[in-house]
């Protein structure tokens, strides 16, 4: 079952360098980890913008819920999330 | 080049049926031409909307304007287009 | 899998009466089958217009957007989803 | 008599992460309380987002007011209410 | 149980006047009524605009709905309703 | 001359609670001088947030934005005004 | 007591021109006779818009009401009212 | 002196195609003059929309609201301008 | 020629009131300057809010850039400008 | 290919300025760089905002994706971006 999630980031100004370097890298892993699963197969970045479009394929709500909530960014995103369903003049 | 693309449709209620008819099957033929030749290679319905999320992979904007601006249901939809980058995480 | 659902029906000034009415009732009997399988368990009025706050329990994304594109309304609706998930405080 | 509450939780990101869980526990007791009284009686999260919907049965607006603002995180949520009232398509 | 109510009032300009003015005139009998019935005790002009806002005296939100959805006026109005509760520093 | 006043409140997460309970005290002295003098007639919570809605009754705009910017609480509040007028149909 | 009012105006695209022309001319007559009566002290066209931007100089709330309500134009018309108060660096 | 101005078409879906294609006509032999006498040195398509982005360069807001008041599609367009200033980083 | 300008001032609460108390006397002085010139003819509070409307008499818009970016509040300010032009109903 | 770019500069007031003063500098000389290869043809200032227009002439999305990401006041800036195409009506 497929969502598109569209994910913000906003990093405190006050965070340490240090710190962020550390989040970013592992939230880097996790989403390598999530991709190689096939759990999230479409990642891009939006032009110009510290957010991201990506397309889940997940069994149910509560999964997608599980994998996004443990993004380690997680408490510095905005997120957005929007069911998909086939479209009748899809030729997939 | 790859682009998100958000369409909504919009059919004045005055529209007849038949009109109406006509005027998806044309617009479902365009479509699936372009998704042949790799120029729209993903097309979703939105759940509960008359509307659909895309991703099309075009040479420039220029042809995706041409391409949008082509589509048969093209002066009943708003559309919204946002220019996607290769994301650092992603594995592909 | 459960989906909150709002939708704002919004009829033409120019649609008789009759035809408006027998609309009504085709999507009442609807939507009362639909509550009767399960699918639809919860349908609210918000007080003051001419919309409704409804829960959806489906299998997934697809089913949901079967089940409300075939409701009679729906060229006359705005319709917005979101799907929910299990809260880690709910006692259920 | 029902309403539709949503809630979005913004911790400030300077709150120590013991405070957070010692008032995320508080929060807890407080809602599971509410819910085996049968004025909370769901409770759900939003898919991707630190945010609820929830459905309160309470006797009047004020009762409703009180449950709300005795929230131990209600000084860093953000609160829109809906009063529902029984659609006449309803089952129930 | 009181509420703040704002209502829009949007006439489509291909109604004939005769029209429009029979249902204007059974509006005001009708909102005159409940006001005497104390039912709806305040009723203001927002300055500029063809809209009101009105404070609603009600038993619960069903009453407010059926009251609200039998305005003459209510297929043309835009509403809406925000409930209200007893203030800590009011005197009243 | 009556106006709709909307006010919402935004304490900074940073201030101690002396300094907070300190000012809401000065607030409710203060407003409920303007309740007794008549200037502020009505006063009511907004269910489920830190804001309240109120009707003020005052010479005219000067007098008006004298009394909300002297608000112990001003510097921590979002206030929108609507002017309000005589509305035909009110029974007063 | 000064004002500041926006207009937008939107005729309907089946308005025949001569009733357009006519309504326009009362309008412009129906301005210029406040204007000279020192009612509508400024009246300013917003650039590349059908709308102006207004200064109104009224006894109070309902006479400002009663002179917006009379415009000829104003069934076509969004109109939006803000408030103004002396501000203390002015130095008129 | 230079102006952002983004243009938005609407046509009603009434307007017979000759009309349109006339109203189109005119449209582009009024912009290429424009264009020609320099007043008008940037006009671009957005795309996937009826609408453009381009930059006006006029001696004031006067002569500015006259060009685009004078657009042969002005009654059918939705038009935001931002003015525009020398930025300190140009090297033009 | 003439502008619209409206600012809006978010000064941060942990500035100190004397650092605060300067600023603004530093901004009247600019403001009454400016005043004084004819560039500034009119300046007015918005009712309730920490805010104004103001009507510029500039040159052109780098000189409109320059007197608003030079504003002491100006880091602390939300600015929107609006070019007016000449209505053809005024009597001015 | 061209590209609409607007960027709005936040910096935290806590910012030293010498910090930010650097910050500037380095953001001029890298914008001047990008303006004389003929990547950043055109840069206005928004009047009366701590804000830009741009225009951009890059090979493709990721281009001007690694450009915006790489501005040095980036972290502290919201930036939209809109694809442009060649305008029918354009003598260009």
């Amino acid at each position: 079952m497929l969502f598109l999630v569209r994910m913000d980031v906003r990093l405190p100004p006050s965070m340490p360098k240090e710190e962020a370097d550390a989040l970013k890298a592992t939230e880097k892993a996790y989403s390598q980890g999530l991709q190689r699963q096939g759990k999230w197969p479409q990642l891009y970045r939006v032009v110009g913008e510290y957010a991201n479009y990506s397309i889940f394929d997940v069994a149910d709500n509560d999964e997608l819920h599980t994998l996004l909530s443990s993004l380690p960014l997680f408490p510095y995103m905005q997120i957005h999330v929007t069911p998909l369903a086939r479209h009748p003049s899809s030729i997939h």
